[in-house]
């Protein structure tokens, strides 16, 4: 899928952390109820801290994983998570944003 | 950065089309005003049209390439684009999305 002529990446890494929004009592659920704005910012934080620049954690809007929320996709790799608390956001950043490696508990099935 | 015990990519494209809106004046502009909700809007359509199935055009906050913008990156590839208009965005659908070519006069420099 990439070609030898593209420019190089802009970004080591791109985090995609869903903070979409459903109305209360959708069957589906969304990532913002399952605190997925207060998961994401403390990753920004965490990974700004650990001096990751070549990085970037950004909101996106739904991501279709939903009952397995709260979702982010890490890019290029385009490995899936579900982190519910801050300690997993911990975990994440340090096996896998600063490390290269991965947090098998957390990440999300192939389908 | 893939390692081979991750599971299969979950969409095949990952498209991501900045919608951020920053306040009038701001110095560095914003997608938004530079039409990119109905340019994606547009794209999602033309990509369901072209069957792409295995392909998400997803929104996305702040990339931070705003004085390029509009702004879109095409994941895993990484390829950024700067579609101005719905003619852009057909010759991305058509050249990139759907032969996985490049539309080299609306990709974003490198730096």
């Amino acid at each position: 899928m990439s070609d030898k002529r593209d420019p190089p990446p802009f970004y080591e890494r791109h985090v995609f952390f869903c903070t979409n929004e459903r109305p209360e009592g959708h069957p589906r659920g969304c990532c913002k109820s399952k605190d997925s704005i207060r998961l994401r910012d403390y990753m920004k934080a965490r990974a700004k801290e650990a001096g990751l620049d070549r990085l970037r954690i950004n909101a996106a809007g739904c991501l279709d994983r939903c009952e397995l929320g709260p979702s982010l996709v890490i890019y290029p790799e385009g490995v899936w998570y579900s982190p519910k608390t801050k300690e997993d956001v911990d975990e994440i950043v340090a096996t896998h944003l600063v490390k290269g490696g991965r947090v098998s508990r957390l990440m999300m099935p192939a389908k």
